[in-house]
């Protein structure tokens, strides 16, 4: 999102995260990784994305280390994208923005159902603690306040780190 | 994200949440109602956006239903905002995004730590099924695709109710 949006001051993980995923495009271009998409004609073909925005994403995921380039032809050389851990972690975001947008937009209407294979209902996706492992509902959370570095300082430190690497 | 980005032939409940939620500051604006802002004053200060947009933006939210506006002075006549069950249900998407940010870019550093009370600890956020009430990995989804409208057809629908109601 950053294009109109500066959250270099807030200093929060929501924004940080948007700093990196919220751009237009992006979060669709790791939603078609997560259904096997991974290279540039692909994405290109499916979204109907201007090249050099999708050039542009694509290289601003993988400086993010969410996607991970594989050469899969030499001569030409061709690379594909695919995620890495940093990026399969966002399965959880993806499927809570599906379901609310199933939920509140599209019923049960949209081109693509997402099955949970255990119980074999669409899923309607809730909150689990990984630490506890006790479903979360919005009044078993509590919000702490404290000193936090701003955003921008925690991009120019990842920045650092990506150029000393 | 509509302004950059054009969703409307995708038939997908992820880019249908996008086109409502996914431009830039929306997150923000909702993730402070949650931490109990409600005034226009509040947001532009703790956002330092734009009036313009911040003003924009409010007006998205509640002709989507995600904002409620609410007469808190008479004379002059001054409204807060809070969010409906549709905004409420919008917590799951901002605590994954937030874990995430946690996760990869900030740590526990953030200004704002979200505690889970039942077991003490920060919160890492992981998906449950609301059906079988088990949690969800990856691995314990599946994807099907089917015939399903594409976005610009069910915002179309969607303002087509609003202006009938």
């Amino acid at each position: 999102m950053g294009r109109t949006a500066d959250y270099s001051k807030q200093s929060c993980s929501i924004a940080a995260a948007l700093e990196v995923i919220g751009d237009p495009w992006t979060l669709l271009v790791i939603r078609d990784a997560f259904s096997g998409l991974s290279r540039f004609e692909q994405w290109q073909e499916h979204l109907g994305v201007a090249r050099n925005v999708l050039a542009a994403r694509l290289k601003t995921l993988v400086a993010h280390g969410i996607l991970e380039p594989r050469v899969y032809s030499e001569r030409p050389l061709r690379h594909e994208y695919v995620l890495t851990k940093k990026g399969k972690d966002l399965y959880a975001v993806l499927l809570t923005l599906h379901g609310w947008g199933s939920k509140y937009m599209y019923g049960d209407g949209a081109g693509v159902a997402i099955i949970h294979k255990a119980c074999g209902n669409l899923l309607d996706p809730g909150l689990a603690c990984n630490c506890c492992g006790e479903k979360v509902e919005r009044r078993d959370i509590e919000l702490v306040k404290r000193p936090g570095k701003p955003v921008g300082e925690i991009m120019a430190e990842l920045r650092a780190k990506e150029e000393a690497a």
